[in-house]
């Protein structure tokens, strides 16, 4: 029925590891299914000896038990199949086999030639070291809440926060465009009580709003976030689609460092027999798309993630991944300033730490001050690495 | 720290009830989490005994140990919360909650406030039912695959399905722009040779290009596919973001009806303890974003879906929900023609069966013709309902 096709075809291909688990034979079957569902999603056997077979349908590289129960399975993809797309290219790693139990997409390798057709994050923790002044020393950030306070109320609390000496100050990612505090609003307020004390006071921190809007709007807001001074922008990739990050990443009018924000997408993560490994969904694929800052749950918060998914999320932050930017993991989710010391072993220099509601306990300007005051000893005691 | 703060609320709250896993203690405890992280992510000791305590924090309206292990939280949040628009609405409902374990949102009620909000479908059921002239029967689907195949061979497909007369033939969710069969050139040739059967034989059958693509190229190809004589669109809110489907479905120049697919979307769903209910996410949520049609994964098929998953979609898709139009349940993901009766007699008339590959298997216009008159049949022996 299906007529043999000859195709031109680079031959380069990327690589997706999927833990599966159940008996080998069982993972096996699987495993030979998902080359098929992410690719041709075609009964193979009506497929000729063609082209489609030999190149689209996908290839098992490699497959071993690695414990009783759990198997891995090697799956490589022809580039082309992911149209050199962002949500094409989740299509083939993990669309339909979403629907599959049991399965975990573990670990992605994007080859070069891919890579190259993403521009990927634009400052990255190079670029973030630069606008923000802070060449070696861990960075730190809040965000300002509750949800409820009027944009004065908000733009008072990103002063005090600017003024203690935080390099980023994000909206909270659960501010919108409520009549509370109308984006509008609120952003214009916020931008300017924090360009007051960077003004003033010769400090640099960046305010980031949150865009999370109508897919129709969310460029719209973010120009006007740049235009009145903001200096970043939070997106919910999880919500808004992880391709409109890219599309914000790579507007070269906008050119504003953004921070990815994890909501929505917890039950990826969150049952270790399937989903999207950590590492992949808020390191490797977030940094694709152009994120120069991942926020995650740090463990030991009010969230669940473990010490190996926080590693897994670092190391993808600044793994090779072709001329792509090394970006910042940030470490959010109910972190406290008593385990500074802690949290700055964990997870290093290069990443951010950002306290949200427990720097109000107490006075918030102070409690900013004491941050930064500790951060900067901390950098001086592990000998300020030369940038 | 936080001031009292008054605000101008309407009083009207949305609700959402969440299952949780684990002892009544402990889900409790959860419970009064959600009711903070969902809405104002702070520390509810905070905030003083103002409007913010009283109505932006999530109030717990009931709670019950529904079996064993297995405890039930009804959590009302007040609709301004939402902002009135979707990613923060999905954000108010399961944002952060997603990332703490055991929580499963499964069951929304939206008041009619909010949901006059928005205008949902544009065509829905009785809408499919006009542009295909099938007054009463199941409608039928099938997609033009396997990725690989030249426009040629997909357009072919496509006239095959057409001159078979099923009512809707989708690209399959893979096909992208890819370099085997680039967007522009596929759509054209497949709209062509649907039209040029529709016009020789009086046939009404809709072709729905997939415009699964970059965020700043989907609305105009989208466009594109309209003016080339696509007869709605595929669209997989997973990858693209809900509110990209409501963004198309409100788009009067546009006017189309839209399928929504779930491929990325089976980590929310597959583990019963935690995600979002099939219902909820297939049936309510794109419907609310106005999918016309919601395909999911048939039970019985190459999936895991129960028949009570597949219930609570058939459901949702025509539950009340103010005057959001009821919207077709498209079961796929392996659906076969010997199983005709069987699946009918499940999903109902107002249903669609998309029967993809299988199609295939021996020779597709004949295949097609009997999947049509198979349905038409069985409309006839159960009594064909006056529209």
């Amino acid at each position: 029925v299906i007529p043999a096709t000859t195709l031109e075809i680079s031959g380069s291909r990327f690589v997706a590891v999927y833990a599966l688990a159940g008996t080998p034979d069982d993972a096996r079957a699987r495993a030979e299914a998902i080359t098929v569902e992410q690719t041709i999603e075609f009964p193979a056997d009506l497929i000729a000896d063609d082209d489609i077979r030999a190149h689209v349908i996908g290839r098992i590289e490699a497959f071993t038990e690695v414990a009783p129960g759990r198997c891995e399975a090697t799956i490589s993809y022809a580039i082309e199949t992911s149209g050199f797309e962002i949500p094409q290219l989740l299509n083939v790693l993990y669309g339909n086999c979403s629907l599959i139990p049991d399965v975990r997409l573990q670990h992605v390798t994007l080859p070069d030639d891919l890579l190259a057709r993403f521009r990927g994050p634009r400052f990255g923790l190079r670029g973030l070291r630069e606008l923000t002044g802070a060449p070696t020393r861990p960075l730190i950030a809040s965000a300002t809440k509750p949800q409820g306070l009027p944009p004065s109320g908000l733009a008072a609390m990103a002063a005090r926060m600017a003024e203690g000496g935080l390099d980023v100050i994000k909206d909270d990612h659960g501010l919108s465009d409520q009549p509370f505090a109308p984006f509008r609003e609120r952003v214009r307020a916020t931008a300017e009580a924090v360009a007051e004390v960077n003004a003033r006071t010769g400090s640099r921190a960046l305010y980031l709003p949150s865009i999370n809007g109508p897919a129709d709007e969310i460029v719209e807001r973010a120009h006007f976030a740049k235009d009145v001074g903001a200096g970043g922008l939070l997106v919910i990739p999880g919500e808004v689609g992880l391709d409109t990050l890219r599309r914000l990443a790579d507007d070269d009018e906008l050119a504003l460092p953004l921070m990815a924000h994890p909501a929505f997408q917890g039950a990826f993560v969150v049952d270790a027999r399937m989903g999207i490994e950590h590492g992949v969904l808020f390191g490797t694929l977030d940094r694709l798309a152009g994120a120069d800052m991942t926020v995650f749950p740090g463990y030991g918060g009010r969230f669940s993630f473990s010490q190996a998914a926080c590693r897994s999320i670092v190391d993808a932050c600044s793994a090779p991944l072709a001329g792509l930017r090394p970006i910042v993991a940030a470490a959010g989710g109910g972190m406290t300033l008593d385990r500074l010391d802690e949290l700055l072993s964990f997870y290093g220099r290069d990443s951010m730490l950002l306290i949200g509601g427990n720097l109000s306990r107490g006075d918030l300007l102070d409690n900013a001050r004491q941050l930064r005051e500790a951060v900067e000893a901390w950098d001086a005691r592990h000998g300020a690495a030369t940038p």
